[in-house]
C-alpha cells in the first residue's frame, strides 16, 4: 500500500525551503479536505488559506516563532463554529435536496434530526465548540494523508494563541474560532535536524487492543 | 490523484454485506492509524478493535441500533486518555531514546515540555479529554483515508452512548472513555439507500478562504 510508505516518509516539518507547492497539489490536498466526511455531513468548519506575507508574519508571532510559519508555501488554518444557526441548518438542506435533485420537503425528518442534535450540543457552548472542532480534525487528518500521498510536506501545528489568531483573521465576528494548523511546504533538509530522527510510534500492542 | 477518487468512492455506509475483510487489510488500516501524527506525538488514545460477537451485539444495542455495527466486518473503537500519568510521560520518553539510540538525558527539555503542557491541560480534566480526543479524529481521519485507499468502506460514527461503552469495553477503570467510532466492511449494494446517492458537500467558495 504506497500510502503507507508516504506516512512513513511524512513527519512534523520543522524547517522548510521556501518553495511554493504547485497549484495542482494544493487544489488536490483542498479537494481532499472538502471531501472529509462529518458529523451529520455537516462540515461545522472552514479553512483560511493563508499566503499574505503581513497576515504570515502576524500569524508567526502569535506561533511560538515557529520558522516552518515562514518558511512554508500555504498555511492552513482549520476554523470551527461556535453555533449552529437555523439559516445555516435551512441552506444545508438546500444543498442536499439541490444535489440530489429531491424535494426539500422529503428531508424533513432529517432536518428534524439535525435540530435535535444541535438543540442538544448548545445546550453547552462548550460542547459545541469541542463536536465541530473534532470534525474538523477529521478533515485535518484527511488533509494530512492527502498531502503525504501528493510527496507534499504537512506539519499540523496546536501551538498558537487561539484567540490573537482569531483577531488576525477577523473569526469572532462571524461566528468561527481556530483550532489546528497545518503547514504545507517542501522540509529543508539542511536545517530540519528531524529530517533524519526515526519516527516513533507506540507498537501495536500498546496502541491496538483486539476483543 | 488516486486518493481523491477514493474519497469520493467512500461513503458513510449504513449498510454492510457481512462479509471479513482481509487480514492484510487490516493491517495497513491499522499501520495507517498508527503513523497519524498527534500533538508532541503523545498518541494519548488507544483503538479497540471488536470482532466479538457478543460484544458486538452489545454496542449495536448502545450505538441506536445502526445494522453496520452487526453487518460489518470489524469495529473499530477510538477511545482517548482523560488524564496523562507521569509514568506515561516517562515511558514515552524512554521510548524515544531507545527508538533514536540517544540518551534520555538529552530529553530533559522536551520532557519539561512535556510536563508543562499536561500541568496546563489538566488544570480543568475536560480540557484534557477534549485535546486528547481530537488526537484521535486525527487517527480517525488517516484511518478512512487508509481504508478508502485500500476499498475498504469505513463508516465514521459518534451516535452511541458514551457511558454505556465505556461499561463495556471496561474502560474506565483505565483511566480511558470513548470518543468515536469506525465500522470496516463492505457496503452491501442492494440494501444500502446511499449507495447511488450524490455525495453532499460544500463547495470550495462556501468552505475556503484564501487570504
Amino acid at each position: 500500500m504506497t500510502l503507507l510508505t508516504k506516512l512513513n516518509w511524512r513527519y512534523a516539518t520543522k524547517r522548510m525551503d521556501g518553495s511554493k507547492i504547485s497549484s495542482e497539489k494544493l487544489e488536490n490536498i483542498l479537494s481532499a479536505i472538502r471531501l472529509s466526511p462529518s458529523s451529520l455531513g455537516l462540515q461545522p468548519y472552514k479553512v483560511w488559506v493563508v499566503t499574505d506575507p503581513k497576515k504570515r508574519q502576524e500569524i508567526y508571532e502569535k506561533s511560538c516563532h515557529q520558522p516552518q510559519v515562514l518558511e512554508g508555501s500555504h498555511l492552513l488554518v482549520f476554523v470551527a463554529r461556535k453555533a449552529l444557526l437555523d439559516n445555516e441548518i435551512n441552506e444545508y438542506i438546500s444543498l442536499i435536496a439541490s444535489e440530489r435533485q429531491i424535494p426539500e420537503e422529503s428531508l424533513a425528518g432529517f432536518k428534524n434530526t439535525i435540530h435535535g442534535f444541535a438543540t442538544a450540543k448548545q445546550l453547552n457552548p462548550e460542547d459545541y465548540s469541542n463536536w465541530s472542532a473534532r470534525q474538523a480534525y477529521i478533515a485535518l487528518g484527511i488533509g494530512l494523508a492527502a498531502a503525504a500521498d501528493m510527496d507534499v510536506d504537512a506539519t499540523p501545528m496546536e501551538g498558537f494563541d487561539p484567540e490573537a489568531m482569531d483577531e488576525i483573521l477577523g473569526l469572532k465576528e462571524k461566528g468561527l474560532h481556530s483550532v489546528v494548523l497545518m503547514m504545507l511546504g517542501h522540509r529543508n533538509e539542511s536545517t530540519d535536524q528531524l529530517v533524519r530522527a526515526k519516527k516513533v510510534r507506540k507498537s501495536s500492542e500498546m496502541l491496538f487492543q483486539h476483543v
